[in-house]
């Protein structure tokens, strides 16, 4: 099976470069599911419930998000009508929306995605990550009720992530990192057969800060005072992300390579489609 | 000028790594300039004298460290009588060693190397990183008092590493991350030509936790209780840091390039040496 | 029903402090119940069995903790036997020791006492500090299962703490904070009746570092350069507390007052019993 | 000299509070300086020039602030004319306002104010209020230029106030903490003649989270997810503050005492004025 995972849209550019560079991808590399997280996509803050059909529509089969998926209300209404729309599974019960859904891929295979949020430097609010991740893959194992699962793990500490691919090795197909929108050139098979890249990065403006503009964010570290808004950088976008054969037979990974394509970030793509 | 730059050195495998590597690639890319982040080679934590003599020896010019920097009680001494071994900048005033130096590259250049710290998620009790880094350049700019101006900015937050960035852009020949222990794969030169990459990664053994043994810390994330202790991973370790050609004329970065050497992540070597 | 609370004991100070006066205040004020928190005993860090026992002999009817629960490894084995030693209940499944339990008070009363850690600024990896009072308090009612509940709510924001209290009100008898070491003046009944003050204070010599010698937290606060290992203060410690006069008929507060006796702080007892 | 501090004055209800009552204490106790801290009187957020100047009419003759000063975006502004204000001085150099100022008291005697944020859990990004407090008492020494000092020290750590408090012990008059918005019952004087207090409280209304509303806090603690706004709690509010009694000789304290007075805390008043 193959699959792609792209990081975190940010605003106009990011979006829009993944609206015109999505459906090539999927037929040039005969893809069979693709995640894509979309929290930073409204602007750099949330995400509207078109911007996420037009995510869909260009070519994705599941939308995750991760700390800025309620900057938007009108993610509170829709997120519990959409279910390819997920928020982290690790708010606690009565949270709208769902964090996890399984979902039939382009050849048949039965995906299970989930989108987990750390809590290092992050959420201390949300539930233990690893209890949860483990209830998840308990209730649907890989190779029984999965064909493949995909765990797009949101968080900030390098720590935290690497241990969730380790708790999850073997046991899932990918455990892909989001939030710090830079990629990490760690992109591995990990010894029991699960894809891992600490962070996918981001599909935006790399001449920024995080997408944002970089003026403000850069007066506030000089002066400590807030004189503007954070606006979404405007520049062209780098893609990035992460493209991982899984096998068909186990659900583990066979091949992995992390995928960056545009503007200013070293180019990379899968070598083996 | 041909810098390399190389990331934290962790344990034994760490260290070994780069002593066994350093020398062929300084003889072989006729490098000019090597610093090399020693902050956990001493089993994880901190550095002792014999190992940053063993640095030095091995080819590195200068050895930075950070937010461990004083785990071997010995630092707090030979930090002192050791101008190539330099503690965070942004330490107050009265701390043992040095931020910063003047050093002579191979190639006769003058090279101002400094270490600083970030505060996001890290050191809130260190100085300002950025009023810190804004002194450095102002009281030794490049062109004028200095060849090339080297930066390890030793930070968790990407935001933080990416405003440093820019901040200096233009002010300082190379503005490099370190302390996730994760390599990125943002390499870039910047707009207005510093050469930038968020983080080296670590000189370490990549199945592993940040370079330590990956069974306790994932225990203290699924159990919260503390188990052992925790050692450097014994594998093998993959190099990893940064390559930068430096203008003689300007200081400023002409080409980048990360450098992976070594193990599990995907083989990266400056192309244009 | 007569019931005392005792923050913190810190070191050989805050201890024989409590081991001198508990007796007596038992005695004067007929107490039919006393929790007293000793995360911090022994020298500071954590509490031995030894310790743990003679603050019963004392008498103190349970042992709480708090973040410091593990500082002596002996604990990780002690906890397992000794059901009137509390550690914080939102540790995770499989954590060795209790996190809360029913007691039986001199009166008859059953009294459910229970150790909860929070999570701002402190332990974002702990389960929800407030599912898990839900679940506490749903599974052996006030008025029902329970004659009086008592929560040592061990966390450091006060945001945290108040929000529990009123979380709790009507629902517990009493929500005592510990861990930040300084007695707050707001000790009060609640709208829903239940006894409450943000922090209980610690048993201690208050010319000290929250207990601790002044000198090397000082230092590390004004050098960030560690000089030394803390150490606990050695003056005379102020014994600080709750007292409550709980209903026999609601297990609701009836009266309340803070408690301070001896050395630095401005004394208070119940002017009620 | 006759010195009072009061709390942050949370919203109508406890700037009403404070404009009602202050007149009266300031003619009753015959009150020679009165600092009020007021970075919460506009709705929880800040404060406005017309509550900055009805403040000083109520009797102030300071106004402190903290972490909220710039909320209400008219502060940066009026903090360049109104040298009365005062924004925390660890703020980098450039920033709107000043920090500290000397200002003539009832009896003619010269008092030093100044703000300063505290960096544990709260703004790692402002200067360290060590180094700051340091010079302050350095260039204007008590006993030589001052009479008297102040310091507001804006804090949420225990273990900040407190080394703050015997790192300026016997160099100012008062070392009172503020943000926590709970007051503590350790008021005293110093061994070396400081009087400190690590929190003097809020003016506000104390069956409330922090003086606001309860009912969206606990929303977020319990479900996550934002349900509304935060708003300043209506109900009576309690003044809370510190009445130190200043040697005119030496200007250190003589005497300390919390004051407390209305709703629902227990009264305190100075017994010696
Ligand atoms: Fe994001
Ligand atoms: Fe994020
Ligand atoms: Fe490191
Ligand atoms: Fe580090
Ligand atoms: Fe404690
Ligand atoms: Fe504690
Ligand atoms: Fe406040
Ligand atoms: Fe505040």
């Amino acid at each position: 099976m193959r699959f792609l995972f792209l990081g975190d849209m940010v605003g106009r550019s990011g979006r829009n470069a993944v609206f015109s560079a999505l459906p090539g991808l999927v037929a040039d590399y005969r893809l069979d599911f693709v995640v894509v997280n979309g929290e930073n996509s409204a602007g750099g803050f949330g995400i509207t419930e078109d911007i996420f059909r037009e995510t869909l529509s260009s070519g994705a089969d599941v939308v995750t998000t991760g700390n800025h998926v309620w900057d938007q209300r009108e993610a509170l209404e829709f997120s519990t009508r959409q279910e390819r729309f997920l928020r982290p599974l690790n708010y606690p019960k009565g949270a709208p929306g769902n964090g996890s859904g399984l979902f039939e891929a382009k050849n048949g295979a039965r995906v299970l995605v989930a989108n987990i949020m750390g809590r290092v430097f992050m959420s201390p609010d949300l539930d233990d990550p690893f209890a949860c991740a483990d209830n998840l893959v308990s209730a649907c194992p890989l190779g029984e009720q999965a064909d493949a699962i995909i765990l797009d793990f949101h968080a900030e500490a390098t720590s935290e992530k690497q241990s969730m691919g380790h708790f999850l090795d073997g046991r899932a197909s990918v455990v892909v990192g989001t939030h710090t929108h830079v990629p990490t050139a760690d992109d591995q098979i990990l010894v029991g057969g699960t894809a891992y890249q600490s962070d996918a990065g981001m599909c935006g403006d790399y001449d920024s800060s995080l997408g944002m503009e970089k003026e403000e964010p850069l007066n506030r570290f000089v002066t400590k005072v807030p004189r503007g808004r954070f606006e979404a950088a405007q520049g062209p976008a780098t893609i990035a992300g992460l493209a991982v054969e899984i096998s068909d037979r186990t659900g583990l990974a066979e091949k992995v390579s992390a995928v960056r394509i545009g503007a200013r970030l070293k180019e990379q793509r899968p070598d083996f489609w």
